[in-house]
């Protein structure tokens, strides 16, 4: 079929949106990496002034008009897929009445604020009134947006596109039932030893190593580079895709696994097809889906024998310490598994019962069950359950995480949705690349990376997460790989027996 | 007087403007420092779109709308600098059609490129079209402006705001009579020998040694960075204004003097009033007026012996290698005059002989008396006369810049303009600012910097440039200030007698 006007008039205003988000992207990131402190009244001024002016391109009579004509003209393929995610996020940004979003923007200010204040001074009650209104605002938004049965829907469509939080409560459920004797027969087994050998480890041998590790792994940096910044966090798009490292001079543990996640969303950022580029045929399938790709290079890959096997006498030659210290100590060094009230702090094992919790909290708030007052209990006692530790304070828990002052409910889900898509993904990738760890241990990370450009990077938005996830692995989404895999991982590594679920039937 | 709600309106979409061209200015700064090499396409995308944005912006209907309304109502006197300098800005943005101003992007694409090969090959030939087709297009433009007598005065306009094309040619005749007697004086003498020792100055030294030559002139780290770049800038607004060097490792002086250089144009743009930000109080006068600043530190300052009283010392301890140079040594290293073909490597004597001739080319252009296949002769003639060397090939001649392939008519000036500012201003600094010379030589930069500020930074562009010097130096723009400066110092420098030009009368 031809390519109407309309079409091609569509295709330049969506480029141009993404142009303008690359631009917003660079202001982010030179905030957070070289700017004067000086600057930053004007980098607000900035930031703002280019969203603005995406919200009202986006939203504009005419994005309206086109959208509206090309959802009545036949398609390619990928034009369909264009107009529907286009038409996706302009009706979005549509149905929320300018007003409320201004209210949003300046409670998430003055909660960030509250919540900062709150967190050093243990003091839940004073951050506690810029919370209820937050939700409220929220909820209001729910109802623009509308949804088909529970408030919480609407929120969680902006992390995980059609969603639904009835499912992912359901999943919750199964996963938290078998997480749970796992992670307490890990937690019964004794601690490994630190094998971090005290000293200084100096800034220019860490970003040599954290760079070899990420072109290692394939990062293009003919397309991207690497910084130091005081939170990792990778930026860009198409062409550019920035990531930064963090750097504590006494460890540098904490350097890499950052960079290893970091990398991870990067390689996923740059497996996208350059045709594609600035349309949603080149963007995250969805915040679980790109958080799948980190935790797969950080834990499943990032965290084994097989990269270390290649990785760790590189890393002895970067950190000539380390030659004392045997791989197989370096290996349960980073997979010890502790009891943490921290969630950024947690392994890979207990991570997901943070997560769980939050989003039992998020759902009960929105579906009105839980009042503000109440989350601390709500909480400590949750907390209690899954992880057997009684929270001290509120510091150390439900006043821990910036997320809900910034008003992102619906964002918590989306980590262990990632988790657990890793888990599955790695399952699918050991049965379809022969020899995977081998070739891993040797140090050839090209034919993993080779496998996940062809089944995930390269369709973009092309099919939901669900979808993608049917057609790569031959099975829908389901906590059992994750269980199967850490059942494995940790009963060898701690030399315990767990009884792991059964194998899964996919077909293929 | 009440200030209306036009004026409320309009100083918001002022300050959104200025907003955005920090934006684009990022979108430079980032390009030509740390962005990844295959980022380029698209970043030529999001500067365009910026650009596009801006343009828009400033030449819509409601913007002329509140122009046109202001300017019949009564102002206060910044309202009216502001919306005089933003009538001005909207007026040449608008009078010049949309297809033009494409076109003229496209040819100094086209024409960047041609210029590159034709110099790499000198073939002035292959430029010739390209240039022919520039210099049409620019001619076009200066219809749409218009112009008082010579359309050169419209493009003249663009760098300094006011001047016309008579009396830049009367000024650089009367600079030339005097300066090329001076010059010839200076290069009959001996040449000092090299005092640089061999060696290897590494980038970090080079970059502690800037950071001390820039922040001990006032430069604000808090508000600017320093950073590497292939050709050294300034770029940057308000609070946030950064500068960059060069690297060579042989030879700090190419370090040195454009950090100096790009220093002085920082505290310019870092001297202006916060409470003006985003305004034309808050810009720079003109191109020259901003060249004055960079070459008064640069040339004035920074190549004076009480300067390098003060800072050898620190260099020594920089780069230990210097410690068997003399000061005086060093003093006539950094001061030595040469002839030579490029402009770029030229020293601050024989500089505007270079600026001349390319000034009378253009203005001879312009006027229609010189066609593109006579640029060659009419170069090298000049040449010869000036500066007493016939020029070998049309590389090390006419197709030295790249000014003239991207249309920038009416730039060179400029450098010339503010060479002889920087000249009448320091006359001023020195009669009015007690013991300037031995407060320098003590290290005490900051009075000067704070003459700087109270007299020409905090004004912006309240005055022109013309009324600025008159206020600040009691004279108008005047060649013998610079004149007798040359004659002074290279008198001392070289051991020689130079006839110096008359103490000139000034009010106050």
């Amino acid at each position: 079929m031809a390519t109407s006007s309309e079409y091609k008039e569509f295709l330049e205003r969506v480029r141009e949106l993404s142009t303008l988000e690359q631009v917003g992207s660079l202001l982010d990131w030179d905030q957070q990496t070289y700017m004067p402190p000086g600057a930053f009244p004007q980098r607000g001024q900035q930031g703002a002034l280019v969203a603005g002016i995406m919200h009202e391109r986006l939203t504009s009579d005419r994005m309206g008009r086109l959208i509206r004509a090309l959802q009545r003209q036949p398609l390619s393929p990928d034009g369909e897929v264009i107009v529907r995610e286009v038409a996706r996020k302009w009706r979005k940004a549509s149905c929320v009445p300018g007003p409320l979003v201004r209210e949003i923007t300046k409670t998430a200010s003055l909660g960030f604020e509250a919540w900062q204040r709150a967190r050093k001074a243990d003091d839940y009650k004073s951050f506690e009134p810029y919370l209820a209104r937050m939700i409220g605002l929220k909820a209001r938004v729910a109802e623009h947006v509308g949804y088909d049965n529970r408030p919480y829907d609407a929120l969680l469509d902006d992390y995980e596109p059609g969603t639904r939080a009835r499912d992912v409560e359901a999943l919750f459920k199964r996963l938290i039932a078998k997480l749970v004797p796992v992670v307490k027969r890990v937690l019964d087994a004794p601690v490994p030893e630190n094998a971090v050998p005290p000293g200084t480890y100096p800034l220019e041998a860490q970003r040599e190593f954290m760079t070899t590790l990420a072109t290692g792994m394939g990062y293009d940096l003919s397309h991207g580079r690497i910084d130091l910044s005081a939170h990792p966090f990778t930026i860009g798009a198409a062409r550019d895709v920035r990531i930064t490292f963090r750097h504590k001079e006494d460890n540098p543990i904490y350097a890499i696994f950052p960079i290893i996640h970091e990398a991870g969303h990067a390689l996923y950022e740059q497996g996208f097809q350059e045709r594609y580029f600035g349309t949603p045929l080149a963007e995250a399938v969805s915040m679980g889906l790109h958080e799948s790709q980190s935790r797969l290079w950080e834990n499943v890959v990032g965290r084994s024998l097989p990269f270390w096997t290649y990785y760790y006498p590189k890393m002895q030659r970067a950190f000539p310490r380390f030659r004392k210290v045997p791989l197989e100590a370096w290996h349960r060094e980073i997979n010890r598994v502790s009891r943490n009230f921290i969630r950024v702090d947690a392994d890979e094992l207990t991570y997901n019962l943070h997560i769980a919790l939050r989003f039992e909290a998020e759902a009960a708030i929105f579906d009105g069950k839980l009042k503000t007052r109440e989350i601390p209990e709500f909480w400590n006692e949750r907390f209690e359950k899954y992880l057997g530790l009684e929270v001290p304070d509120n510091a150390s828990g439900c006043l821990q995480d910036v997320h809900w002052s910034t008003g992102n409910f619906g964002y918590f889900p989306s980590y262990t949705i990632g988790n657990l898509y890793a888990a599955q993904l790695w399952d699918a990738a050991q049965r379809q690349v022969p020899g995977l760890e081998d070739r891993i241990a040797a140090g050839d990370l090209g034919a993993f990376l080779g496998w996940l450009r062809q089944n995930v990077h390269r369709h973009g938005k092309r099919y939901d997460a669900a979808e993608l996830m049917k057609r790569v692995t031959g099975s829908p989404i389901s906590e059992d790989f994750f269980i199967r895999y850490v059942s494995e991982k940790y009963g060898r590594l701690y030399g315990i027996k767990i009884k792991t679920a059964p194998k899964i039937a996919v077909r293929r």
